[in-house]
């Protein structure tokens, strides 16, 4: 991704040494967290990376961290009450525990400013995995606006603005996807509607599109382990909510192909279940599928984002190995899978350890 | 928990390898597994552990993957429909990935003495965190009546019966917690009515009751680094979901007090929050507790089940670590920290790691 141009988009220690891991410095870290350590302040700090506050309490606990604040910062709003789109849409900004109020956010530019704070970002996050193309331009002209609202009440002149994520992808095969290149014209029009006239057209724009451009390109495969006819008819895989959660805790719907079954009719009725003492751990509940045998693979598509990185190791389950596909059909290993040794590291220093990890 | 005398509820590799590394062994270790990689029924065998069949399809790969079936082994009933308990609690096993048909079951434990097995127990589980004395008694009256009839419909007598768990706590502090005793005793009555008369009166009784056990005695204890007055007042704590899950994604109640103020009076309104990007991380939402400064440590109670086992690194949070208070008011370390090296580990094979870890 870094090869593309992209930059981190961080909210933890670990995630901003996974960014200086990978050589990103400067204005390729946007550092954004509420309710943060005040080291992690530090650390984002002597990277070069931006901090986004949350919090206008934030800046005097950067300014402890820091020595002093930063050359460049940047603002994280939050317009409270309902967001409602055009196409009546919605979310609710104003139960987001994320953000600075409007009078905030002002009070907070002209302090900054006053304690030698020189260039100046702005960024908000009203609606998760929005799945329209009028979202983003509408999320686009709230910023707008109060980037000249900002400009005119404390002279401040913001000179990049963070549109944040929010598009999202449809999870199901019938779902229109978004259209990337009109959301562009649409954000492009606004930016033309209210920025350029006021003097900030020269504002540069970011995005966090990580749903957006890597949920469709990943999938977990699994392998049928089990069949059971009881009161239902279950298939059971090798993987489990630990490998991707959202089924499991959202009731999300992910996509399921059984592979080299593809052209076969789906005129069985499954439950594709995974292995932990949970009744939800569950990828598909009631799921039209080819008739399923022990060995068959199954691809559940979609799971490239708030998948892998979201697993946890519940009933001691370990986390799979993730493998890269590239464009001329090699396989790279690009984590190695959990073994029992890592799941039992923090035992280190006590005499169980070697108890656990003999063989 | 093993000097008192419990075993371990097993479901997986690493879980047997915990059972091990303590010294249990035999009747000890029960092993109850839908959906089950077959070399972990042969690790189950291999240190004595009773195999709980969760389907019939089981027998088989047990047999496979054991040589031959165990002296000793174990079905999982499913009784399908809906459990009804007499003051209208309700649950659904019918939608329950795990268990066998009574006519699997009848089917199985004919199987199983055909092929050998000389001991067998009985396990289901209905309901989950009952609060009511009911639950158990009436759980306990459908395996007991069902040992009988497993008696008269193949000869199979049963020697022990898992009542499993379901015997939940009180998450809020003015519930009523369950009576064990009383629960005990309408155990025992059933018992006598039921399996006595039958001949069955030497049948061993087992439990699985992890959350009662232990839930009401573990917590999560953090420090309050963020204060925030934006659409609501909000405080932020150095925890996060990754810490304890229940309140994020089921929306769950854990009662909160702020160490050193429990007796000042309940008249602010927060949102205690951890630091997570998800909007859903929250201990508490428009909780009323006394007037909280940074600095306060605040007590999350009922961790102790559900907690620490079923956290994750989300965002690239690490783990805490353990403490055991102890009836003479030491404190011990249990499990420590994780640290970003743990976090790090399955990269420990790429160029990357050594970046990722220099100091």
């Amino acid at each position: 991704m870094q090869e593309y141009g992209c930059g981190c988009d961080c909210s933890s220690k670990t995630e901003l040494m996974l960014a200086k891991a990978i050589g990103a410095v400067g204005d390729d870290i946007m550092f954004s967290s509420n309710d943060t350590p005040i080291d992690e302040f530090k650390m984002c700090n002597d990277l070069g990376g931006i901090i986004n506050l949350d919090d206008i309490t934030h800046i005097e606990m950067v300014e402890k961290a820091c020595g002093k604040l930063p050359r460049k910062m940047s603002c994280r709003y939050n317009p409270g009450g309902v967001f409602v789109l055009t196409n009546g849409i919605m979310d609710n900004p104003g139960d987001a525990k994320y953000g600075m109020t409007k009078e905030q956010i002002f009070e907070a530019y002209t302090l900054m400013k006053q304690k030698g704070v020189e260039e100046f970002g702005l960024h908000a996050f009203l609606a998760s995995n929005t799945v329209t193309n009028e979202y983003y331009p509408e999320l686009a002209k709230v910023l707008f606006e109060l980037a000249v609202e900002i400009k005119d009440k404390t002279g401040v002149k913001i000179s990049f603005i963070n549109l944040s994520g929010g598009v999202g992808i449809p999870y199901t095969p019938d779902g229109v996807p978004n259209d990337i290149a009109k959301i562009g014209e649409g954000v492009h029009k606004v930016f033309d509607e209210v920025l350029v006239p006021n003097g900030l057209g020269d504002v540069s724009l970011c995005t966090e599109l990580g749903r957006y451009m890597m949920g469709p390109y990943g999938a977990l495969v699994t392998t049928v382990i089990n069949e059971k006819h009881t009161h239902k008819e279950y298939v059971g895989v090798d993987a489990c909510a630990v490998n991707l959660m959202r089924p499991a805790i959202y009731g999300a719907y992910h996509h399921i192909t059984v592979l080299g079954k593809e052209n076969e009719p789906c005129d069985n009725t499954y439950d594709v279940t995974g292995s932990l003492c949970e009744n939800c751990d569950k990828f598909a509940i009631d799921r039209k599928l080819p008739k399923i045998e022990l060995g068959d693979i199954i691809y559940i598509h979609d799971a490239g984002a708030h998948g892998f990185s979201m697993g946890y190791n519940y009933n001691g389950k370990l986390k799979s190995a993730e493998l890269l596909l590239k464009e001329n059909g090699d396989v790279q290993l690009i984590r190695r899978a959990e073994t029992p040794k890592d799941y039992f590291s923090t035992f280190d220093c006590f005499d169980i350890y070697s108890k656990l990890v003999e063989e």
